[in-house]
């Protein structure tokens, strides 16, 4: 199939996904914005539609017409190259346009999307399409973590559905890996983002890596073990995270009768000891590793051995700076500021989870968070 | 008419009321809490029901089932004696229940309360029952204010309609009362708040009145003569608070190519100079009145006037701390926590204003916010 | 004895008093300052001498040199008519310049003062000194209390002395008083503020009003039962702050052993009951007074009552809040700033204290502080 | 020399230099913290004192009385697992003891630990007073910060002094390194902390890098060019901070009259262009090399090129954050806190400033600060 063909067809599938993972919700589900990192369903389900109209529509389809003047100023995010926009913390706000609208919208730019695909453009123009499908995609992960954490702050726990649900893992021990140079990086054969570019040489010291992630059941004996009030197994930053917000527990967990349930998107439920544990922050991983007298991997460790791992159920914390590879060139204009701007204060991730749309990641794909992020479909493995 | 027919006919036309007030409004309007001040539209219809299910219909209607279990908690609201209740800042992230089980509730209470009335309740019921009205005729005043800040909000202003706009005044002079004895507050034949009542003996000093609101066109002229930047008009607290919220002007307004406009709920405007001048802070007032050689009226001069003016069109704020008046008792349990809990740091205002559903208020009202509100429909009158 | 003499009489004695005040302390506990209304003891040293400086000193005395050019600026407070000021939260930054040359000012402007006394200033101008020396007069009361702050939150409570404690009171009952027009305020023969002045009738219902001031004793029963745990004492307004602060007894009360200690200027006590309870806000006083079913006077209740009562020992808390008195005009220029600015959301307190100057209070005098303020000398009386 | 000798000659000079830095200093300057990061004076000199007396003495002297009680809990700092601590933002607060008492203390432990080190200590002893001498060298470089912090918020900018000037560099070009495998890190044959050990192999690209650290005059073009109003040079999280803080030039710079100056330790002067700048925050830097095309040396790069390098006069920004090298392993224990736990959201500098004691740092020294510091003494230079 050629690229043209298969971008359309990813183009469309990618489209329908983001509403079909909005399908459950309310109405009402669609406004609020309950932290700041976290965005309304309709804030993404336009930004997203933006992002084509900004930088494929509107500088390449001849005669195109805005759908409407203020979405760009409603619905650009960071691109401060692209224009004003709405800030962050103000996103819950905005119950103008209605969610029919941003329907409309998103027709109204999925429809001149594929009406211009119909012309043949440019490689250079297939190029930015590409990272406008992975950037919905981004977006519906995001959608899905954002969904959990406004359902999940209401008081009467609705039920979103069986989709997103994790599986246990099939119990294994430790894989070993040699000292020596290893290549890291991607070749930029296939799509990739710019921060996996720069395949580089990296020397390795020899390590052992576990084959699962830690579990629920693993976790509640850190916790039983009173590691969320022992400061000699936390990072600095990491106790003074636990004092202020009085985490106890990994996110959406809530003891009661004695036992530990959490909020699901099936609903509130008792925590399955079994499956790997989730909605972890970084510190907190590094507490449990370090209270297990292990460590976290680097990214590097990490991307050696995903060839002999299974992964993909959640994202893995890294014990990893997000930092630029060498030779790192961020690219010209509003879409140079998509990565590189971001890379001060953040951890990697590598992997995926199960809210990751399929095709998407990759074992060079560099995720990234802050160390107290715990909204995100995150967890761990240990290395020593 | 009797007192039962006459609150039967007076319950449903205020059910009614309430949400016709909303219905200008697009679902997702329903749902944002911009302001801690400010409530979602929402839960003003929750509350207001809430408050014949849980003072009238659970403790008084033999064999009533409460429409939902957790709606006492979700619509509460500073009862403490009602139980547990969500957090004033979190009520914009309470997207469940939707709008549409909210109707399903106002329906369900308010046809189980003329059920109720069918069977001629006491007089203490009626009591409460007239209590519960003009709670929700006090809340369908706030759902104005709160629906014009929400929309207002909006980057692009969209229009409400045009209820609840003013008229301007016939130009006049001050009226003049003598030094003496007069009498203030209720004296409890009609339905009054229990802060209007304990009728009672006030000395005054002589003092003239304007028989007018200040303008837009008056208050214009304090703006240019720098009234916002020289402190010597302003209470140290006021001086404060508009350099910490950079205000310039009165809530609403913009400049724009030199002349000012503002958001009205028929859309954005150019200020008509002849209008009274709304959405100002008591301290704004305070300073204008300063400007002006002059002072505002405390609330029993207000109260010994309004004979003899002409008012009701805004909100006038008054240079009286609300205080409880000689002999003031607070009802006992949950009613009591009505208004003498909040009669500490609030300046008391009186009239009424166009967002004020008729009938609801009089010359004894006293209406009570904190001195740097300005989202209400707040004018104000002078004395020398 | 003629007014010169007397004032200046009065003058040396008030210069001596504020150096007095500080004797005690080291030379570091003039830095500190701890939270916003607290100020260093030095500031206090300064800005009251620097009064004299800009108000007397430089635009009357002929050839008189500033004793440093910055001083102003370092030592000015509110006075924005009188320049540049450091911000009140910055003041604890200030270790130049060091107490040493603050004294040296001291000495400057106190021997510039006694020199220019000596050439029969107009009356104008004695006028401006009397204000300045009741100026400094308040500063030696707010000294007492920022001391008392300093060292009360230094790990170790260091002892100051035994100057400004309190004595237990005999044990009276109530006083009654009628129904009636009563005279408020100053006639303003004798030296006064301005926020006293404007002697005017006000009508009374009739009262009857404790001779004691609450105990320590009493209070504690108050604790026992739960007064800081039941909101139906409180005010709104007192319930957040008392939440939000955690504030569980008096200022300076520490439970250890089961038996409450306090912080006093002798040392680390255990609480006599016998004594008059100090340090409380008036948010505690009010819940006090709701608890024992009775009220706070307001300030005319108690400046009618003043004639047949002891009081000086503890300044009173009132539910009055601090607003003009009919025809109350501010001062022209920089001392129109002394008191009509601050009359918003604060309450008055009557009588004085054991810290209050001899001679500077009065029964018409009006002091006045937030409703949450702690760290002064107040207490309170109660009313049926 | 035998290493007793040479570590008791070392002690005793290490705390002579801490006094004789602060002897320039008023006795109010040893007492304000004026941010966080910034300890009172006073703080330091007992700090270091704490170090010994608790890790040397009390637990090894034998009959050895402490000093005082509370000392332990006034001068700890982030020692969890030796006790109680007084919080870092309250320090400003502790006007007790006056630095008076915190001379006798430093006489006392420094007496001591002579006496100890009569005794002839174990080399495991001798170890933790190797440490506790390079721990008290740390805040000698932090007092010099600090000091000037605290001096330079002095509205009168006093003088210090001309200790801890800066030279201006000879011109130099670029050095240029080899892609290939680099031996990073201390064989621990010499004293250094643990966070240098685990010298190991690192795969480097080939780079070249200045010779020179950024001047003043290079930065003030980067200024002129509008380089703090352009959002494309510069980290998310750096533009967002200089946004909220209003920074528009390294610290302690002030337009006047069209040129730039700052305050240095020798009092207020115009910015020498030939000196290299300082006071610059990581996210400054990065937006310079940004803005010239280039980029910050890693923390490997700048071990590699340190050889053939002249560094010392100021600590160099390098993109590298602050994390544990392979096989980093925390000392047991109190001490196992120096520097493991910080190893989260901070960058690493490398080299040396004025402010260093001599013989404190190495090619190998790991130091680390927030991206977002601008008080200590730091600079950078380019790779490319």
């Amino acid at each position: 199939m050629n690229r043209l063909l298969e971008l359309k067809e990813k183009f469309e599938h990618t489209r329908k996904h983001s509403e079909k993972i909005c399908a459950p919700l309310e109405i009402e589900d669609y406004v609020p914005q309950p932290i700041v990192d976290v965005s309304p369903p309709k804030w993404h389900l336009g930004h997203t539609t933006w992002f084509f109209e900004a930088f494929v529509l509107e500088p390449h389809a001849k005669g195109y017409t805005l759908f409407h003047e203020d979405f760009s100023f409603l619905f650009n995010s960071y691109y401060n190259n692209a224009g004003e926009r709405v800030l962050r913390p103000n996103r819950g706000l905005m119950s103008r346009p209605p969610v029919r609208e941003v329907m409309d919208y998103r027709k109204f730019v999925t429809e001149g999307m594929l009406s211009f695909l119909e012309n043949s453009p440019s490689e250079e123009i297939l190029d930015i399409i590409e990272i406008g499908i992975n950037h919905e995609q981004q977006h519906q992960e995001l959608l899905v973590y954002d969904i959990k954490y406004i359902l999940g702050n209401q008081p009467t726990f609705p039920v979103y559905g069986t989709d997103f649900s994790t599986q246990s893992e099939k119990k294994g021990g430790f894989q070993t890996f040699e000292e020596g140079i290893y290549s890291i990086g991607a070749d930029g054969k296939d799509f990739c983002f710019d921060n996996e570019l720069g395949q580089h040489k990296v020397y390795l010291q020899g390590f052992e890596i576990t084959e699962n992630l830690v579990t629920n059941g693993e976790y509640m004996e850190f916790m039983k073990a009173g590691g969320y009030k022992d400061f000699n197994h936390w990072l600095s930053e990491g106790w003074d995270f636990i004092q202020k917000e009085g985490v106890k527990a990994p996110l959406y967990w809530y003891e009661k009768a004695g036992e530990w349930h959490h909020y699901t998107l099936q609903g509130f439920e008792k925590v399955n000891p079994d499956l790997p544990v989730q909605h972890v922050s970084f510190y907190e991983a590094y507490a449990y590793a370090s209270w297990k007298g292990m460590r976290l991997p680097t990214e590097f460790e990490w991307e050696v051995a995903a060839e002999q791992l299974n992964w993909g159920q959640l994202w893995e914390w890294t014990y990893s700076a997000y930092l630029p590879y060498p030779g790192f060139q961020k690219a010209p204009g509003a879409l140079g500021e998509y990565n590189g701007k971001f890379m001060s204060n953040q951890n990697v991730l590598r992997g995926a989870s199960v809210a990751t749309p399929k095709g998407h990641s990759r074992k060079t794909y560099r995720n990234f968070f802050h160390a107290s992020s715990r909204w995100l479909f995150s967890s761990f493995r240990l290395v020593k």
